[in-house]
């Protein structure tokens, strides 16, 4: 099984590709999206014209995605969010491939062992999951790998290091 | 000029289409779009493929769409808006149509004389603007149509009924 961690937003939409084969998670390619444009429309087709070549390149059997919860600190950030949250749904299911969300605290429970793990924490438990990794991704690109591994260690994945 | 006011939502999307010609408005089009899917994604998927035929049919000079603002009462709902609204944007860019939007209490001003105005006010003042429509848009496609009314009289269109 591969899974697609998708991490939205529209200045960087970090992506992280894990596959579960034999028991062994190993990772295919993670990066971040840096869609352009001046305009917000502009910038979430850009967002889209990215997202479906990856899709098609990485052919995932599923996009996983944090869920949302409904205490934002910034309410307009998290609209625009939305936006490029919306558009990552739309893509995937035009390519037909489903989309599921995980509560960011069961990320982190999957990830780092407990819900209320740093960002660093996690970030550190999916290196030692994944094996070395040079360079080390991003911030979104590590929120992403996040969102596949705990996707496929809800799914039949050992927990620890496959 | 020919303006689509666009009021985006994942349960029902209005839409009003107004034309200016000789100082006249004219309304072309109205409407509800109501993407079906159980999934959010195969929702928004199906909002794109009601929304990008209408835009090639009607093919608007501009879409109009609200502001987002700072303070919303519900921010879960205001986030997933702002999946349907990603998605409108998207597809108006895909078409090549650029979009403008207004803030709430300019709309109301525009349409109804003042900012506080209720929507039934808007809503009669839309139908006074427009001439006697058969039947009367439903709410989402009067907020819409107030949209594009609001764009016109912004951008050369006397006050009053034209």
């Amino acid at each position: 099984m591969r899974v697609l961690g998708v991490d939205p937003g529209l200045q960087a939409t970090g992506y992280g590709s894990v596959e579960q084969a034999q028991g062994r998670l190993q990772v295919l390619s993670w990066g971040t999206l840096r869609p352009r444009g001046e305009q917000l429309a502009d910038r979430l087709l850009a967002l889209a014209a990215l997202f479906a070549p990856l899709l098609a390149e990485l052919h995932p059997d599923l996009v996983a995605l944090e869920e949302l919860y409904s205490n934002y600190q910034h309410p307009r950030t998290a609209i625009l969010m939305g936006h490029a949250r919306g558009v990552i749904c739309a893509e995937a299911a035009r390519a037909g491939v489903p989309v599921t969300s995980y509560p960011a605290s069961e990320v982190k429970r999957a990830v780092a062992g407990h819900g209320r793990a740093t960002k660093e924490q996690v970030g550190q438990m999916v290196r030692a999951r994944l094996g070395p990794l040079a360079p080390f991704p991003d911030e979104h690109g590590c929120d992403a790998l996040a969102l596949a591994v705990c996707h496929l260690s809800r799914n039949g994945c050992p927990r620890g290091r496959p």
